[in-house]
């Protein structure tokens, strides 16, 4: 495999900005040529990148057969919009760099974690607008994405619903700006170029409301977009693979009726669109 | 086994009108005494009741431990609430024999399919009110349900998302009459006494519109009631088990990615509040 | 369903054997016509039969979309052969009556639990002997086995590997005759036409040493007869589904790691012989 | 994760043998300290390293949470025992490296595939030997293993069912040579101090006789050693994960039926011994 840290820096990235690779070796002795990938931008409100969400996750998808990366973005005090250019950078790399590492480049998958899904929900509204290509420097060509994994996603800014936490170090002293905030509120700004989309999170989830992914879901529906939802009845907040594996200090992640999340999630990434392995 | 069929009839009610027991002998060889109960109420449109929805599911939650029962209520042309009195005869014959059956009458879970997840879920919104105590001649205490199960069922009776057919067959000629349509909008209805829900449909069903379960989750975050959500991308309207045991004459009811449904269902039976087999 | 009783008597039965039926419909809706049945015989040491390998048994096959039946043979004081002329007799009633019940006669399965697997691995033997055909009256054109399906069964008579308490209740006071001794030892007794054979057993199994198994799993291969062999390392005698729902009284037959077993028995029998459901 | 590769060299060792590690980093936010790892040892006939047995291997088991390594052992020229003295080198350098990479010393699992199934289960028949001890220059205590894993083996020098060119090149011009040959027919080597074994393999390989397997069994059972055995009807020889993620370029390495191997394998690693998830 090939394993490797870039550099991705923008204006206003943190120094430790980067992308971790977890590449297949290609082998004269198995008929898969170009693999798919997904890119993991891991949780932390915004404020950190958890490590729970991170190494386990992409060596559970490059099991499957996906290439994998890890985006370790910036965030507070980095702010609005510098983590989304990011990721467009991030997206962008991998699209100019598909033959040499034998990407599926029409098989780009974003996946996010609490704040990570925010980042990558919202990546999934901006990828084609000419604000983030203007922002980023980068050919709206070269930053499709494929689909969507949104675990357990801040999504919304109303109060009513939203993580506060995340809005705030996300926007800094703006947060209370109505337009940054209506900006930052996905479920606003969904439209018919958004990729279809898998989403799960748990109705106990007490840190970022169940309602963010229902707005979403309503979105969606409403502009006719595929989506998968899973709604667990179990579970707390940022449970990542909800094993043993990804457990938290406090033993507190461990949710047995959560675990088969993941192979939810392998199906509908191996549905029609997306068949390398069948 | 015991298999045994019972009339079920009250006033409206058609002449077949029955419910069917499946139910576990009792050995001295197996420590297991008392077992929940599943009650299932398959769909039709109200105006028919699904083999495809029927006998299949009750064996395969039978396998799993459980007591079940088939009720076929009344269609059109019985009106509401011929249905819901009858499920209410049902839920409370079951009660009545919990002894009897060795039916552990704390856990009766009540589950429908389309139309028949309109009758369960509005059998889970009226089950203690006077009104339904009243029609029926039934004790409240004898009335409660543990939980519902809810698959690709019709909820509202909004214009937007109904499914009219649905909706005109169960009130017949009054079939515009608002008090009436607001009394089965179920979405309309959840208070803080229904039970816990565990609901699935696909995003691609055409003939019951997927809204339909998105209000209902709604009403229930609102209410804090806890329920379990899956909503699937791929997949038609009445997939039953999704798989050749329940494929219909058109071969268009298998549908892999949906399969899983029922493990998701009986993950959610065994959680805490039903744990006889562990 | 059709849940139905048949007595099964011949000459040295006991008054209670008998069969009991556990069919599916036929339904207008659903494309499947005649279905593949399996045979259950429970084990309990030829000197009773166990609840705890039977409708439990034929309930999980049954969902699966199998029809069941459970034969339950006579045991001591009835000697060898005549639960195998009732497992002749059992099997011939199911061919007779394939049209009606709308059985797949290519497809009748013989599955057996300990001492029953004894009798259903004998039955695998003698299905084709004039010997069989008649002390049973039966045809042998109405007696052929599509598998066998052997869980943790008895097999060989060899002092050094054998159930001793079986082989007594099966041979009586001749239980040291030297060729019925041979005679009841499967292992001796493996021919070309003896059907295909699914089988498990488990290390640690203190009662039926697991070498019964492996020496018909030697026996099987020196004929070149399609066989599958699942040897657990955990695990006791008797573990029926090896989850709550077969425990017994004592509470030793749960263990996780053997509860695949019957996944691995539905794959078995869904293979292309037997592919009724793909 | 540290990826890397470390030079195995011994007397007679071809210049690229290898091991490369697949380890899991440590992290301050998951409760896991030391990880057991298992030791993948490709097959490829004892004449080249098959890709299809290395890093899907390696990577899969890395998501269930072990470290993992795979040893590119010397094959033909170099002969019996260069590959097994590389073995004993690749094992102590674990141990000896057990604290700096949280590996558990006491939990390495040594896993091969065809002729790396000979390899490993070799080592742990002499893993304990003087001969070993002295010829690797390791101390006994660094080398002991916690189990084997071994999938559709080469075990028997037997005429009768050995694979000739694995037995040839593993021992040259010497192939003949009567001590030899049972030095390296392991079913004449299991000792009590033999660890325990994960085994599976296929009815219909047709490379290396089943009868491999079987006589490595009954060797076990004799000495009372804990085995799991898994033989599968379906599937030739060289499956590896039996999926489109190892299929070969004939595209003969598709079997469904044989997909669950590793989760049996899985479950078999976690059991009582090793249940560091749990």
């Amino acid at each position: 495999m090939l394993h490797k840290k870039i550099a991705i820096q923008t204006e206003g990235s943190l120094p430790d900005a980067s992308l971790t690779l977890y590449l297949w070796d290609y082998s004269e002795e198995i008929p898969i040529r170009k693999r798919p990938l997904i890119l993991i931008l891991p949780g932390g409100g915004y404020h950190f990148l958890s490590d729970r969400e991170s190494e386990p996750i992409a060596l559970r998808f490059m099991a499957m057969g996906f290439h994998t990366a890890i985006l370790r973005y910036s965030v507070a005090p980095a702010r609005f919009p510098v983590s989304l250019k990011e990721t467009a950078l991030a997206v962008s790399y991998l699209y100019e760099h598909a033959d040499e590492y034998q990407i599926d480049s029409d098989s780009i998958f974003v996946m996010g974690f609490s704040a990570g899904g925010h980042l990558a929900a919202s990546y999934g509204a901006y990828w084609n607008s000419a604000f983030l290509s203007q922002e980023s420097g980068c050919r709206t060509e070269t930053l499709r994405p494929a689909g969507l994994l949104l675990c357990y996603p801040v999504i919304s800014s109303d109060p009513a619903i939203r993580h506060e936490g995340s809005i705030r170090e996300l926007l800094g002293d703006d947060w209370q700006d109505e337009e940054l905030l209506r900006k930052v509120s996905i479920d606003k700004q969904v439209h018919p170029q958004m990729p279809p989309a898998f989403l799960w999170n748990t109705m106990q989830d007490d840190t970022v409301p169940p309602e963010n992914s229902l707005v979403l879901v309503q979105a969606y529906m409403k502009q006719g977009i595929p989506i998968e939802y899973h709604l667990y009845e179990k579970g707390g907040h940022g449970l990542s693979l909800a094993s043993a594996l990804t457990d938290n200090m406090q033993h507190q992640c461990i949710e047995e009726s959560c675990q088969n999340w993941i192979y939810l999630a392998e199906k509908w990434l191996n549905r029609s669109e997306c068949k390398f392995l069948t």
